[in-house]
């Protein structure tokens, strides 16, 4: 069950609605968001909205049978939009490209990327300043210090910039400096770090868990909504299957399914979810026509060069012609629109 | 190494070839087609193709270093196209849809079908007369006279017909009442099964293993092509993993990898890929993008009373509406063309 | 629901049984074995077995929730003895191993592993005349002429054999001179082999599919069983997941998970279970304590020698300290008895 | 590469031998433990270890060809011992059992479960004060203070205890109230939690991830290891696939894998591993046989009544009877030791 707050609700009035939620057996959770405040009910005893429907401060109430709760298309019918400013739009309509190197490599590697995205129309630019490495002598990435030089980079150019936030303490320092924040394969389930980017007003992007459900992604999207975050997408990248002719298996059915199921924006990742730089293009026409929101994917000017998942990144003739094909396809609804 | 002999090689000169491969430490597998004749090395020895190159009643010699042989694209660089007759033709530019019931449950189900595929210009009829079933309880189909009845009224109406054979026996009987025969998910590595479908001369759509590798439904359709039948179809149906919320995973990967690795169409099962009927069409759209050449889906009158696979099975209206759209995206090949 | 019915029902009695079951709403299955007669009832209605239970002809009634029927333990709670002659027993308390090479390669592999069985008290030997090859190309068996030979050292010297049948065609020539038919984890769902063999009094041992479920293994076995044969084995072989550290993942949870479910014998395949030949025997020792009834495993003089699976291979005295360590725990049930 | 350098190295002494290393073309990694100091050198350059072997302070060189490198069986022979103090040890022949409640519910619980323990002669006990939940509406754990009453109560008992461990700013709190951390499935790939684990002297279990490997699981101690703490322990408790019959499929496979790539202890966790308490019992015995240095599994007063996991959590009697199978099998290794 969630109560849509009004804004002029009183302390009293709302300690009286907790009370008769209560009094019917639930679990009352406060919630209170940048874009509004709720209570969320949790319980199993029947209950009838009408009861409390008339009590002054409410605004709506709805019964969510998904053990989920606000991030339920059931409450929710509208797709969200995600809007980062400067006219970039992700989500309800707005169809968005994010591209850039698995890891921010130094400088000229962020300069070459920024005027790749700017001749194509791009607007986001995804790179990699913590990188969560198997070994501890891997490369792990250049820390705060790439990410404010790449901020201001593409603050300039007018791009927007998404990274991976590994751990809460790394929250405060990168909060200023990043559009959204993207949690990782691995952090999914982090749910420390869920609540804590649940406090800030920047968007976050939850990548699916390495062998995730969708159920266990929107659990995930939970956390940061009920921590006080309305600004979430969520993302396909693949899971982990037997199948060893791809590095992952990209989960197509998981785009309709989340569409369905929640009003967040959904992103397909097809560079991790297959792994092959031959087989992105396909995976993510295919991804657009099944109804993603997006398509994040890795470039760099030398993929054999990269610093990381060189063999999954496209080069800068490959990323145009995708560009390309993408936004032909994605404005070209009334072949495939649901 | 696949050699291909000129059809004018007399049996001394194919002999002198087998000789000659057989000195350089390979096994000689003759293979006869309906086709063309080939004598498929395997050994790992290195060999110098000049040295044979030469020798009367040889048309070409390839070295593949995939471990199938026949059904690669390292032999074969053109698709392969599969006529049916009548102009009903499958790959090599020609995107094939086929529909119908789960089981082919009488007459009137049969004619419903067909004035429903006539009316929407599909031309090849799915069903089942044979069912694998988990329980040996359940319905197991209407069996040959079933088949006869369906392939009197389709042939009738113009319709070509695909259906499952489960095993060897069944072979003789039903040869002369399908166009095309289906190896189903739970035969796939059914190698007596695959052997004498070689020895038909009738096509045949081998479905993906439900937990097979893309390599293993490679070596299964070098079963088919080695025992002779060259006239072989690929089909992604949807792949068991962990996940609960769909019934399989659709591995929409495997399509432009098969297409890569392989000369042979792939066919898209979205019906079985994702199991629920509300995303059967993205699936098979998002399928249609990623490179298949055709489509195959379940549809049935009234769904909710269909015999088998009900939750998966599109009704007519939601039929019509689908292949309109894989029709118009189809044609739009400038949009998302490889 | 399972009805038992007595030797001396007759015909007329029967007939009134089954008009009273599909009066209740139920399908009636008749099921007769070599070692009784049944009627399978499918249906939901509810059912007072007492309504039915004093007719003349029926010795005994159990409803069975589960889907799978003659299999489960809810009808039949003493497990199951399959008794091959000679003394030779497995299950309901009777440990039996099982071993010998991947492939029979020829006479003088016969004769040394019929010694070294003999020599280390074993009564049971596996091998492959026909075997399942994911290549076309592959050394697919000694075929009819090697059982044979095989059946009569093998006879000769008081073993028993137990052997892969791939289809139905073979039974026949087979059925003579095998003791124990194994159905091999790509046919555990290849229904019309597993109705032959409930045709056949010969035990058969299902192994689990390579993906399958522990339900589709019971379900596999309710086939054999409701065709005419109760003399079924049931074998843990390790399951296809992501872990690419060994061959298969052996499921150790479905040992006590089958022996609960069902009154089959269930045997564990520690050697494609984990397919590296250092972790047989842990395998194997663990699968015992878990509650199997059986071990079967590769064996050979020289397994870097062996025409397939040697890398999973036990040699000789590898083999005798696996033997007697299994035997010795097998024999100390009061440490682990459940 | 592994150098173990004296401790009576001088800085100069050390320095030349970094410089060595890299002159090699290796990166060299300086570690610091409790325990020791070493260099890791990262490379794949051919490297003759004579040519610094001679160099003063340097007490040992072994070439590590896995990816991991302290952690790895290839360096270190002999197993690790953990010793908890007070004569509780794991690994290198002391084997372990660990019981609690799945969440610390409080002092009642505290005090039963000791008792219990202390009755049936445990040394450790689990249970979560902080508990990672999937959904953010459910009971998370009583926190620090429920640590620091718990940690009171048992060790005024002679009582060790592990618990979970869910983010880097719980450590400094929890440090001094814990004797082993240990990292959940969920955060098996949290490398800053595992980077900071490094730096505390206490014992570290790390459970395999939800769907992690083996390699990973060594890797991520690597992590642990590399920053400062050698004192590890590695947990198999099952790992997501397909099955439904059991929560989780637990890798029996993985536990002799572990002990021969490994020099830690490994330890079993049968309660996730299967998820059914009926089965908890002979998959706990089935690990014992295969190697495992140590079971933690999970106990209440009442099952039916434990705030979490209570499906599959043992009531006193079934854990009694569990410890007393456990501890004559663990000693009678003459009939299963490796």
């Amino acid at each position: 069950m969630i109560i849509q707050l009004e804004t002029s609700i009183t302390s009293e009035q709302k300690q009286h609605v907790i009370d008769k939620v209560k009094e019917a057996g639930y679990k009352a959770n406060p919630v209170i968001t940048q874009m509004g405040e709720y209570l969320v009910g949790i319980g199993k005893a029947k209950f009838d909205i009408r009861s409390i429907g008339h009590l002054p401060g409410i605004r709506d109430i709805h019964i969510v049978s998904d053990d989920y709760k606000l991030v339920s298309s059931k409450w929710k019918v509208e797709p969200t939009t995600i809007d980062l400013g400067d006219g970039v739009k992700i989500g309800g309509g707005h169809f968005a490209l994010m591209a850039g190197p698995c890891s921010i490599e130094g400088e000229e590697n962020i300069i070459n990327t920024i005027d790749h995205l700017k001749n194509n129309g791009i607007r986001i630019m995804r790179g990699g300043v913590y990188k969560p490495r198997s070994s501890p002598y891997s490369f792990r990435g250049l820390g705060i210090d790439g990410l404010k030089l790449w901020y201001q980079l593409a603050h300039e150019a007018g791009i927007k910039i998404i990274t991976e936030v590994m751990q809460v303490s790394q929250i405060e320092e990168m909060v200023d400096y990043v559009d959204i924040f993207q949690v990782g394969a691995r952090n999914t389930q982090n749910f420390n770090l869920l609540d804590e980017l649940g406090k800030v007003d920047k968007p976050v992007m939850i990548k699916r868990g390495i062998s995730g459900t969708i159920d266990e992604l929107l659990y995930s999207a939970e956390y940061v909504f009920s921590a006080g975050n309305e600004r979430i997408l969520l993302c396909e990248r693949g899971i982990r299957t037997y199948e060893r002719a791809s590095r992952n298996t990209f989960d197509i059915n998981a785009i309709p399914i989340l569409k369905e199921k929640s009003h967040l924006p959904v992103i397909a990742d097809p560079s991790h979810g297959v792994g092959i730089r031959d087989f992105v293009e396909p995976v993510a026409l295919a991804s657009t026509v099944a109804g993603a929101d997006g398509v994040i994917f890795e470039i760099h000017t030398k993929p054999e060069e990269a610093f990381s998942d060189g063999q999954q990144t496209l080069n800068y003739w490959e990323s145009a012609r995708l560009i390309q094909k993408l936004n032909h396809l994605a404005s070209s609804k009334e072949l495939f629109g649901h």
